[in-house]
């Protein structure tokens, strides 16, 4: 399977804008031929939209994830984009999966980072979500969900082939030092893939750390974007070429 | 508190060579002002030592133990040495803590690595061992250990500021990569230091990576030793130093 992630700006507070550019991305990953492609956190909503939220915020099942779901369905291809989920009781911080024939998952983002998302959105019980997309188990995260390798874990141990994690990583010392070097962590010590896809530049609130990137079971990355710039980043998803790497890392099997 | 890491190339075999060897880098280390000296994995019988092991193994409370706390009491400093320990029962790959003034410890490793460890001691099931020196709470790990990120959050949890990690790390891809991104990320996911101190040349069995390190809370090294060669690195742990990477990284107050 081939995924691509799509480093990307939002258009703060316009939904329509983001779709715009979702659907601009996934017409050329498809023509590259990209099975998944998977946007920023808050994707459709843009980071940074605070008090916006609450007016920006969609159902899980409503017109807005429809519109992911024909974009998926007319180019051919699987996406993942971060959007503000409104339930009856609360607004979520999720993200929305399509294979663009019939399946939808969405997940909720589990560990809210500091008072900005907390003052907006309601953290969910931590649950695992995974779907199967071209014979990938697939799992999934947001953004600081990854840096707590309990997370990673027990997708690993769910079975998961590939986290997927939509992002929103600001740029300095923390930001630089979590994609540079605890992605591939995350991906080695449960040997599987990562996909690590941020916002770059910059909207009122916040400066992004750009850094996209997709690491291997063994550590190694297959692609990355640059810190600044809009970026499609693309990999091949192939758990059978790491048998070594799994044989000499036995994390899984020796866990107590 | 100053610590200091002793990247070590033992003598297979002979357990009063590498006490000798112990003892003038203790004082070396006191010299310098270290509060601590931290010998690697199995430092006083050699990593390869494979069927000599079941001769070489010491009790925890013994010669060769009582020879550390003497020479730890004669050179004013603390020490952390790895060793072959014999109880009733069983051999287990250990380490000894002493301060040279009563006050000893000792960790058995909780996670063995691949066949060669298994073939030669049994594996203790996850504890945490923790003691203060220095007003600094210090727990143990023995390589393979600090590769799952359950052993150190375990340690974290129990409130340590440091973990001290004699290794016997194997040069190679996965070696260079756990040296190079893993220790720098379990300091940074607890906001803990981490002294990682390993072997360095070969013996009849096996290579050794070098690249004995010490890891601050922000997961910038305070010390560095080359692959090749000994070497004896040393850093002050000052926890107060670290309030703001604390402040940013909020990781043990946000676990759910």
């Amino acid at each position: 399977m081939k995924i691509a992630g799509y480093q990307m700006q939002p258009v703060v507070g316009d939904i329509e804008a983001n779709l715009a550019k979702i659907e601009a991305a996934a017409e050329t990953a498809a023509s590259q031929g990209a099975d998944l492609l998977i946007a920023p956190e808050l994707a459709l909503t843009g980071y940074g939209a605070a008090d916006k939220f609450a007016r920006l915020a969609t159902p899980a099942q409503g017109p807005v994830t429809d519109r992911l779901s024909e974009i998926a369905e007319s180019h051919g291809l699987a996406i993942v984009a971060g959007f503000a989920e409104q339930t009856h009781e609360a607004v979520f911080n999720s993200a929305f999966f399509t294979d663009g024939k019939g399946q939808t998952a969405v997940y909720r983002k589990c560990n809210l980072y500091g008072p900005y998302e907390r003052q907006w959105f309601r953290q969910e019980d931590r649950r695992q979500v995974l779907v199967t997309l071209g014979g990938i188990r697939m799992g999934f995260l947001i953004c600081y969900d990854v840096e707590f390798p309990e997370n990673v874990r027990q997708l690993a141990k769910g079975g998961a082939d590939l986290v997927v994690v939509p992002t929103a990583l600001p740029k300095g010392w923390s930001g630089d030092f979590i994609a540079e070097h605890m992605i591939k962590v995350r991906a080695f010590e449960n040997q599987v893939f990562v996909a690590y896809i941020n916002h770059c530049g910059a909207d009122d609130l916040f400066a992004y750390a750009g850094l996209s990137r997709i690491a291997a079971p063994d550590g190694k990355l297959l692609a990355e974007a640059a810190a600044a710039g809009e970026a499609l980043i693309a990999a091949a998803i192939e758990p059978a070429a790491y048998a070594k790497s799994r044989a000499e890392n036995t994390y899984l099997a020796d866990l107590a």
